[in-house]
């Protein structure tokens, strides 16, 4: 009864409600199927929507929103990487942060160079219509955003967690790669590009990956503080979970204001929130924090795979596309070529570089594990839709034929990618990781009590799992410091973070009122 | 780094961020102070950063955000109307049902005609511009909508059960009335009312009233039956959440789309839930949805204080109106005498009729707890903004100076009578009902230790504290059966309850995975 306001978006929502209940039941119901999982699910009652809409306003329309980039980037986004961040095994993203930043940054650049350059080559011989130059890199920029989201749903955190934390925190420096590039692409002049304008693009960069990372820390800082000064749980632990939700969004926002990567900044508010904030709070809003978060990011996520369900079969698009089926067909067949070869030109190489720097054996990233890094960050999602809708429709249509072409292979690009990709990753993991392997070699490094062949971290993590962890030992040899410098860097900070930070923000153990006992295994 | 969209939206939701987090915190820091709450700290809040805003645009305007009835009533209101009904104490509420629908449905009546009646003979004295019929009308039922998220700040559950449960149903079923009254105004032609149009009327409401309520107990069955068969906490906690939030949305959108009260289906959707499904989910997901659908009332709450606050400097209507700052003036006294006496002639005598039907003297209204009812629901909040944006303004803008002084009354009259009544009520009840009084008569029932002067709820409520409840003994006298009807009728649903809902739909005590032991202690 709310005063009769536009019918239409009451509609819209109530179906779109709706449609994401039968998602997460019918999701559920599948559960036990192993091709099948809640992105698919969704993609899949998406286009059966789609087929239906279709036939009710007789072929008028496919959809009941209009794609919305405000929707997707301010409201969609934000939880699925802040609850990434919140969750992720810190240890495992900052013990391969140096080689998650080369995949990340370096691999996606040389995704985008040859996509760029082989998209323009290539399209030449088929007959589409006018595409410029800048057009051509942001090509590039769409198709080098690999689908982070979707990598979540395939790879599993405790399976696997070297290839997760790889591919994954991969995929959050990728994103954010792709939309820097896409930014610059359509504010630089690139149609002559001289090495200062590349200087100053890496310039750029490195000035956006570190002002929204230390944005993010700060907020999460904040938060830390505050809470952990006034004590909110004194009075309502509602005040608490209220506070960590809007000061993670504040930082994902001050960074949309400041022209960050927000991307970035709020998945390292998540990880600083989890650290320090997270320990701060009372008991029931530990468990209230993780949930939500996770449940939000989940409802975000089937959102987007539903909406690109339904968005697949919009009629306006096709209509233009349809005398050019071939072509059509040509173009999809053509980038999902250059996504195959953009990623093993960066994940072979680059994962043979990181080998030469490592002494030890077990630090090596596999031949096997190589492919499934590149198979995993095969698929593209709901980033490249978002960009390519920026790039090739302007509100909403596409009328120009060389524009909706772009538009109707993303499309194909993406629902390929993720459906073909994506079911089939599981069964490869399976072939070329036995589950023995798996669960041994692999997943050694989550628990504690296994030998390790890195005392240093060994007895970190040992500490972690323990109240303050005061009592690491000091590392027996000299020449241990040398050998293996990561850790080193890792011990240091251990110290630091007893001694300076955890005293200031909180964190486990330091926390307002410590509970007896560590709170994880409560949570599972 | 959103691909540079609008940037106002962002602009404004920074801002709106920022601000929520420090009424967070101030709100929190003023905890203690007896005279403060988190909404009047809002509107503070809202206030100042209106008079900067007006400072730093010099002049040209003060909200951030245009008022949104879309914002208000699709986002803001389901989260506080759900948490009402989730939270609400089930018991007093339908022990007390007969009353509340007395107060909520003829109460609003009665207050709307006398508002209606008396402004229309007292504004012909003042000179403002032109206001119809149908506009007198729409001013009674406008300002016949009492503040329920007020009363929720103002009045504690546990220490006064019976007023809150009154005065807190009252304005649920009163807010329902206030827009059905509104809508029909807008929608029928009044202007000569004949007792035919009456009966329609009196029909459509009870129609909305029923139909809205089976809606919400549907939606609610529903969501328990799906998570108890399926047992979702099997796989995943944050699914059974998301199911939860997803049906009581659906449930206040599907009222939406048929033209119901949504208000009324959320919050029997919200009672149903908290009764069935919330004890077929898993330990963890109770203890999240309970606190993550407070924190999301909590934020709307404040959201709400907040742009209220910041809109009470709109300088385009202060403008219109600064030449007849007397006739202004004059309107917002007489509309709130209006609010005094119409609430008056309806609280005192229907409080009498109600205690007319009351055999024992413990169930009667006494005259110091009138004047609490009366008093309680004199604050004017969001709903009456709302109604009186969709009446007074067109596309957020006010030239007519009639409908301008209209919405300056409206503003003086929401802040007036939220700051000086609310702010009156603690003192109020401290005066009427002193402490001793307060801890003893007023909540002897919510515990249920105490010696009762109704066996058969005792009973009833004790059993609820147990497992199962199957051991209620039954009446040892017939006699009781017809003095206490209402007390028979709960007693009947409890056996119904017990042997065909819960087996069915699950709920205390028929839980999937019936935990050990009652959860309520481990949430407290």
């Amino acid at each position: 009864m709310a005063l009769e306001p536009d019918q239409a978006p009451v509609d819209s929502i109530t179906l779109f409600v709706a449609l994401l209940c039968s998602c997460i039941v019918i999701g559920h119901l599948l559960e036990k199927n192993r091709w099948f999982n809640e992105s698919i699910t969704a993609l899949a009652i998406g286009l059966c929507t789609g087929i239906i809409i279709l036939f009710t306003t007789e072929g008028k329309r496919s959809h009941i929103l209009v794609f919305n980039e405000e929707l997707f980037f301010i409201y969609l986004l934000p939880p699925i990487i802040f609850n990434a961040g919140f969750q992720v095994k810190k240890k495992q993203f900052f013990r391969n942060f140096v080689m998650i930043i080369l995949f990340g940054a370096v691999g996606t650049l040389i995704s985008f160079v040859i996509i760029s350059i082989g998209s323009m080559k290539l399209f030449k011989k088929l007959d589409i219509g006018f595409l410029d130059f800048g057009d051509y890199l942001a090509l590039g920029a769409i198709f080098s955003a690999t689908d982070s989201v979707c990598t979540l749903q395939v790879l599993n955190q405790d399976e696997t967690p070297l290839l997760y934390s790889l591919v994954f925190g991969e995929g959050v420096v990728n994103d954010a790669t792709s939309i820097v590039l896409f930014n610059a692409i359509q504010k630089f002049d690139l149609s002559h590009i001289t090495s200062s304008i590349f200087m100053e693009f890496m310039g750029n960069f490195v000035y956006l990956f570190t002002t929204s990372t230390l944005l993010g820390v700060a907020v999460g800082l904040i938060s830390a503080y505050i809470i952990k000064k006034l004590y909110f749980g004194r009075h309502s632990t509602d005040r608490e979970v209220a506070l960590m939700i809007l000061m993670a969004y504040l930082s994902y926002m001050m960074a949309e204001l400041f022209n960050l990567s927000s991307i970035l900044t709020v998945f390292f508010c998540g990880i600083v929130m989890s650290h320090y904030t997270w320990h701060n709070v009372t008991e029931s809003s530990r468990i209230t924090t993780k949930h939500a978060f996770a449940t939000l990011s989940f409802i975000s996520e089937i959102f987007i795979f539903l909406y690109v369900g339904m968005d697949a079969l919009d009629i306006e698009k096709w209509k233009v596309v349809s005398k050019s089926l071939g072509i059509s067909a040509g173009v999809s067949s053509i980038l999902l070529g250059l996504v195959l070869i953009g990623r093993a030109a960066s994940v072979f190489p680059l994962s043979f570089i990181s080998n030469l720097s490592k002494r030890s054996e077990s630090g090596k990233v596999t031949f096997k594990q190589q492919i499934i890094i590149w198979w995993a960050g095969l698929m593209r999602g709901s980033v490249s839709m978002a960009l390519a809708y920026n790039q090739f429709t302007r509100s909403g249509h596409t009328q120009l034929r060389g524009n909706a072409i772009m538009i109707t292979s993303t499309i194909t690009v993406v629902l390929f990618s993720t459906v073909v990709f994506g079911l089939m990753t599981k069964p490869l993991m399976r072939l070329l990781l036995p589950r023995k392997h798996l669960s041994s070699t692999m997943s050694s490094e989550s628990f504690p009590s296994k030998p390790m062949n890195l005392p240093l971290i060994a007895n970190g993590q040992t500490a972690d799992f323990e109240m303050g962890g005061d009592d690491i030992p000091r590392p027996t040899s000299l020449r241990m410091l040398f050998t293996t410098p990561a850790h080193t860097v890792h011990y240091y900070w251990r110290k630091f973070d007893d001694s300076v930070m955890r005293p200031v923000f909180g964190g486990r153990g330091f926390a307002p009122c410590a509970p007896g006992s560590p709170t994880e295994p409560l949570l599972h």
